[in-house]
């Protein structure tokens, strides 16, 4: 489309304005370290295809005062996060400001086109409110291997109906506009090293601690995605003989031994059989408990629910001193719903990655709580939406 | 030095002149997609900078015959594979087949000065030999972690002496020609990909099994190395809390109970305790037993070796299993002294990894035997420096 400039130079015009703000066309050159005609020409192609528009004078450099260039007002990019049991979504404009947000409950496992359904609808709605007239792209994060080529879940294993669903096209054909899907937790790394505590780091881990665990790996400035689109996915990886049966039918699988659906698990047993006074006391009040229960007890001082997150972080803290091993990041980042489990189970994370690991390997390697949050994702959604948007990220 | 070209670009010639051989001015400018007048004006600087020259005529396309040119005969890499007890070391010509080969016992715990005197002695005769008359480049690799980009070892565990020791700037100065230092089990990456059964694959992990293990990282067509250039060094990845104290502290290390050190510590075990009546026969021949001795008890059809074999594959494959799991490769491939133990060894690490990983991950992951053999190293040793004479594989 637009063959004045190689995609990868017009990738890093735009996200240059995206993430410094507006700039005179002078040090957009300078930037780019290019022949200043052809980014002048490079411009007005990108004035006409809405993506950028002039935004008044810059301050003078001692000659003609320079127009600023600014992405245009106009850019809307949908970011959304699909969880087990939830959905978050947000609306940004071209710079990855929220201009909307939405997070409800949801259950994935109703299958493809009710999710995808209540999406649109979301997304409709927001249309009606104001929040754009057109979308420029969309980011969806799902939470199973994902297919980033072909924009499609391959093998989830909790997502009954999902498999090969074309996720990219329905939204494709739904908004008329590009649209790019990854794992759940490769676009929590995306977020992260964008706008949160990785951003100055090449090669880092986000450890997603939720429902299930998963891994996303950040090598060389971008996501590593293996070669089915199923790197990271270490809740499967064997921790103990002796642990419980898993979902995917092996014996002492990390996930089957620690995360929220074996915490909920575990609590529950230990309040009927009256192991945790505090849990007993809750299991009354509610359907089931959950991790968050077991975060109140340890919170609260709860033996037994102490117990549970330090026994946890100490599988967490050997799979992961592991991949350290392997691997030599610069950086873990945690993240996911049980990063609410807090300090304690940090400090048993990093006490067995310190003691377990290659010395060399940890030297100066941080271990950190996610600084966005539950916003993690979504921003990295936005974040991949934008690249898409933007143009191909790859040099030429 | 050569600002004609990008480095990337006459890289891409060099090495195409290196992997295909003798080529028509015509046919670089065709391959290398680049304007025919600026691939002359390179082709020109190469000639004078003895790197190519010129080789007679090609069969003609219609018009005029135009020249081929061809890698300089001259040209001369010298590859060096430092192990635990061995040096390995081929001088090859441009198109990297060996001129001449030597190997021989070393111990590489007697330090960084004798080791590479010996390893100058062994170039000295060949050079006498009329092997070589300049050393074009150098690549070497070394049996512990290394900072690839310093060109030193970096507290490697069982090289007294070693860390930090300039082991490029001696050799460069030595030789008068650029060195490239890596790990060891890195170069068998490269060797394997280069010249064996990972030929056509960009992500794959090689697994050294030989006094220690390792792993070479193979992302993206490049070899990964990590924040620290230790990434692969996965013998002191945690196995089993019921296991040995290990030589690095902790206890249960993949290494502490496989690999040729912990082979031998077992057979010669099994043999004072009479459980194996093979190795019992052996013990009183030899100074002591080793990895040789199980395998040879292994073919004998020995039940106290078939099982240490086995268990040891048990071993490696519940490790393999989470890093195909976490990485999710296109092949793993398996070499090094202990790839000698052979089908039975295989078969169980096969069994592991195919049962415990992700079965998206393993769908269509061969696990397969290095090709290569013992010459895998060198082989990769040579590449290195040839990628370094070349100029850099980066694209600008």
């Amino acid at each position: 489309m637009l063959d004045a400039m190689p995609a990868g130079h017009r990738h890093r015009l735009l996200a240059h304005l995206r993430d410094q703000g507006p700039r005179s066309r002078a040090e957009l050159a300078d930037v780019l370290g290019m022949n200043r005609g052809r980014v002048l020409a490079e411009l007005d192609q990108l004035v006409r295809s809405n993506l950028v528009r002039e935004a008044g004078f810059a301050s003078s450099r001692g000659g003609r005062r320079s127009t600023l260039i600014e992405l245009h007002p106009d850019i809307r990019f949908a970011a959304v996060d699909i969880g087990v049991s939830s959905i978050d979504l947000e609306v940004t404009d071209g710079s990855l400001h929220p201009v909307a947000a939405v997070s409800e409950p949801a259950d994935v496992r109703l299958g493809p086109r009710r999710t995808l359904h209540r999406v649109n609808e979301i997304l409709a709605k927001l249309q009606v409110d104001g929040a754009f007239e057109q979308l420029t792209a969309v980011g969806i994060g799902l939470p199973g291997p994902v297919s980033f080529r072909d924009g499609i879940p391959v093998s989830p294993p909790i997502m009954p109906g999902w498999d090969r669903f074309p996720v990219r096209d329905a939204l494709a054909r739904e908004h008329g506009c590009p649209v790019v899907v990854d794992n759940d937790v490769n676009i929590m790394a995306v977020g992260e090293r964008y706008g949160g505590v990785a951003r100055s780091v090449d090669d880092y881990l986000f450890l997603k601690l939720g429902s299930g665990i998963g891994c996303g790996i950040f090598l060389d400035g971008d996501v590593y995605r293996g070669t089915d689109g199923c790197a990271g996915d270490i809740g499967h990886m064997w921790v103990d003989d002796r642990g419980p049966v898993c979902a995917c039918g092996n014996v002492g699988c990390l996930e089957s031994l620690f995360g929220g659906t074996a915490l909920a698990r575990d609590a529950t047993a230990l309040a009927r059989s009256g192991k945790s006074s505090f849990l007993a006391e809750r299991l009354p009040h509610r359907p089931e408990l959950t991790a968050e229960d077991v975060a109140a007890g340890a919170v609260d001082g709860d033996p037994a629910c102490l117990n549970l997150v330090r026994s946890g972080g100490r599988r967490v803290g050997s799979v992961l001193a592991g991949l350290v091993s392997f691997l030599n990041p610069s950086m873990i980042v945690i993240g996911g719903g049980l990063a609410g489990l807090g300090h304690v189970l940090l400090a048993e994370i990093r006490s067995v990655v310190y003691r377990r690991s290659l010395s060399l390997a940890t030297g100066n390697m941080p271990i950190v709580m996610s600084e966005l949050g539950p916003r993690t994702g979504v921003v990295g959604a936005a974040v991949l939406a934008s690249d898409l948007a933007f143009g191909t990220q790859e040099q030429e």
